[in-house]
């Protein structure tokens, strides 16, 4: 079928069916045709991105909006590629939040890229399931080499690398990478407690640790009571304070319970605070518990040197955690964990039946890894080509400005909050996580909660802009997390702009 | 920048770093060069497809290939897209095992299309994360009806519908799919026998059940005495026996025990067996235990009318699970699981912060779901796209044909092996997959394990064809498994003429 260069449209009307109505059945993998189609969704896509700021950033719908325009039942005749592009534009787009959006500065960042998206093409066209070295010894292999590459430029300990005991994966999210620790320690504590202390087991994290070790804890069958969530100091702007952690082990361990798990935080969710590794560490090792260190979000400005300090303690950790697909332009999912010793995590989540056996195997000889004893499911896909892509077609010197591009632009715009004496900055900024709220009046009632709330959801009802929330001792917080790809200098300053006029607004109606 | 139109070749070296080396920064989604890029992708992928049968189906490389062939750090500086492509061609390919060969019948098929591609950029394309329905609003209703639409193409009973108190849910694989059911169920009998009863939870599945079960119990804690895993009735072609299960929870109930959990299968990994769903779901009602099938290969089959009938029992059950990524043209990864009451998943997988509350969540009102509450990990993909394409780009009764074309295959490949005497058929088919092996010759001291490893080896070190294999009953068995998107009908006979001569040559040399 010729290639049709018109840029998204074709009058063609072919769809993807491929004849599949005549008595050939349906051919739904010819190459041409997946070059027509391929190359209609290419121009499809480049139009998005060329119109991203036209659409609001976050959707406008109301729940349910979608069961009104689509048919309650599978269609049984095929459809045209050209129907189904309207549909996307017409019923699916408006339902999007465009976390791609320049204007998109809430939670934190989802980045897209060339190289991630090119990434992303390839591995859906291989479509292998690399569970085992075997079913595409590339997949685990580039997976290995990249992720040590990975470890290098974090400078974490050698340890970490695969060349020692230890090794880096990529895991779906770092709600996965936490939770596959967490069981590779309980099951080391319960070998060497017995396997009834079930009960006795305590996990330690602060209050601002993300809500993924909770779920893993409640995954893992860590009773609720045994999650010592220990209040951050707020002195010490929202870290954990060492102190906190040691006392909280003392009364533990004279009740008879077993401390086996910390997880510390480099860059948290609320507020970017920065968990004191090395400290977390020694406790780790005095009371023969595992540490876990979720940069899930920060760890990406840890490969530029000025920021690496915020590292410092790692090599006291067993287990590391960071997420390309946040902040380092690698296409959701791709979340980079590393552990010190691999054998923990195998042996926790290793199965071995027979219709998987082949002559190459992990637990055969040592000179592959089967990366399906490295994570929760059997079936994965080839991930390391998008992070190898990105790091192959961007460099790191372009990767580290990138990074510094972003943390300047929340230096702006934090100093445009600054000079603006109705609003405060509520924690100083460390990366690109910028927290302030707007100051409530003196008559207040809620300390600012609704004044705030209402900012909020005025600039996210507005379609300009999508920033979102926390709670800091008490205070309804606002958070402006810069780090989207496509975030400039005027995109800092219009919503700036917005979010000073719409004070001006909810402080006249307060 | 113009696009080429040369398919796939590009003198230009442009790269995708977008002129990221200048003072400018980096612009990693430039939606020209996106399109540029894409465009050139497109073309990649299928000179790909057009050129898969000249690559050897399984790998032939050995551990460690690739290592030599990379540099130990990642590039500083940036590389051009061309020769990106030309390290994929000589350093990746040759460690690409083809799934998506016409020739390859190993394991269980994982379908890639044109739909499900194009469905897997505009996912990456969008790169959303929608753990909430405020995330992506479309992500998680398109989802919903996408999910319903299949559950009634598969007549599952109308409680496993989004409209009752049900629904439908998007996995990675079968495997997180069973651990997320055997959570609710194992928390839903805690709340009623209090939580140290921890170790008295027992789980009932055969000896053909998968291995992601064995997982999910060291994953959520069950010890591993507790997990009884019953012989299947070689008699019934590997189906477990009800009278098997009824003494087992019997026995274990006078223990003290208490059976909460039973696995039944629609297709086995080994044999494609097919448990008696009907007779578990009495057993399960009567012992209030939790009743979850794993059809993740054959409930593709169960669209077609005439083999629906292997769901029968299926109203019995509290969860139903299906990959819509092995046999059903929709890339890996789309696991569809389905229950019949949505409460036990949420209570055992619900967390709620502060940084992600809204004024549109799950827990403040009933009219959306956040389908972070339905699954392992906080982040999630836009998968429905590419299941909800296939449907629309297919239509139902061209994936019905789809599916019968395969089987037909398989007919033929089990009359071919008929035909032979120095063959058997060691079960009898029951969809696309044939169980065979080479008889031993008298002498035989391992009852041909060798002799049919050695022709398993010999077949799928050809390059030719890439087959796996299994155990039953002590017989090592070769496993034919019929459902690549590109099989026709010469690529069976030219199979069965390869292990032909193959068998030959290892029956000779034996």
């Amino acid at each position: 079928m010729p290639r049709d260069g018109s840029g998204g449209s074709s009058s063609s009307g072919t769809g993807a069916n491929g004849g599949g109505d005549g008595a050939g059945g349906l051919r739904p993998m010819d190459a041409e045709q997946l070059r027509e189609c391929g190359h209609r969704m290419v121009d499809f896509v480049a139009d998005y991105y060329k119109s991203i700021e036209t659409f609001p950033v976050l959707s406008q719908v109301q729940p349910g909006y979608l069961k009104k325009l689509l048919p309650d039942t599978a269609p049984s005749k095929p459809d045209t590629l050209e129907a189904l592009f309207d549909d996307i534009r017409e019923k699916i787009i408006p339902g999007v939040t465009h976390w791609q959006s320049p204007n998109y500065f809430a939670y934190y960042p989802c980045n897209s890229s060339t190289a991630g998206f090119l990434g992303e093409m390839l591995s859906a066209a291989f479509n292998i399931v690399g569970f085992s070295w075997i079913t595409s010894p590339a997949a685990t292999e580039l997976e290995v080499i990249v992720l040590d590459w990975f470890a290098k430029m974090l400078k974490l300990p050698s340890q970490f690398l695969s060349t020692a005991l230890g090794g880096g994966v990529i895991q779906g999210t770092a709600s996965e990478a936490v939770l596959v620790v967490l069981l590779a320690a309980r099951d080391r504590t319960l070998r060497r407690h017995g396997k009834t202390s079930f009960e006795k087991l305590v996990v330690y994290a602060s209050d601002q640790t993300h809500s993924a070790l909770q779920k893993a804890c409640q995954i893992a069958g860590i009773f609720s009571e045994n999650l010592r969530v220990l209040k951050a100091d707020k002195n010490k702007n929202y870290a954990i304070a060492p102190q906190d952690v040691i006392a909280a082990i003392s009364t533990d361990m004279s009740s008879g319970l077993i401390p086996f798990f910390i997880c510390a935080t480099v860059g948290t969710t609320s507020s970017s605070a920065v968990d004191p590794l090395t400290e977390l560490g020694q406790i780790a090792k005095a009371h023969d518990m595992w540490l876990h260190i979720d940069a899930a979000y920060a760890g990406s400005a840890c490969i530029c040197p000025e920021y690496r300090h915020h590292l410092n303690g790692v090599e006291e950790a067993d287990s590391f955690n960071m997420n390309a697909h946040k902040w380092f332009l690698t296409n959701f999912d791709c979340s980079l964990l590393w552990v010190k010793d691999r054998s923990y995590l195998i042996q926790s989540l290793s199965t071995n039946p027979e219709f998987l056996k082949n002559k190459f195997q992990a637990s055969q000889a040592n000179s592959v890894f089967d990366f399906k004893d490295w994570q929760i499911p059997l079936g994965r896909r080839f991930r390391s080509l998008k992070l190898w892509m990105v790091l192959r077609l961007y460099g790191v010197e372009n990767l580290q400005s990138y990074i510094r591009k972003h943390i300047e632009l929340a230096k702006h715009f934090e100093q445009l909050v600054i000079s603006d004496s109705r609003f405060e900055v509520v924690t100083p900024r460390t990366f690109s996580l910028v927290c302030f709220r707007l100051l409530p009046l003196t008559s207040d009632q809620d300390n600012g909660r609704k004044l705030n709330y209402d900012l909020m959801d005025a600039a996210n009802s507005s379609g300009n802009i999508f920033i979102s929330h926390t709670v800091l001792s008490g205070k309804f917080v606002l958070r402006f997390a810069v780090g989207a790809p496509l975030t400039e200098e005027q995109h800092i300053f219009a919503a700036w702009k917005l979010l000073q006029d719409l004070a001006t607004r909810v402080l006249g109606s307060s």
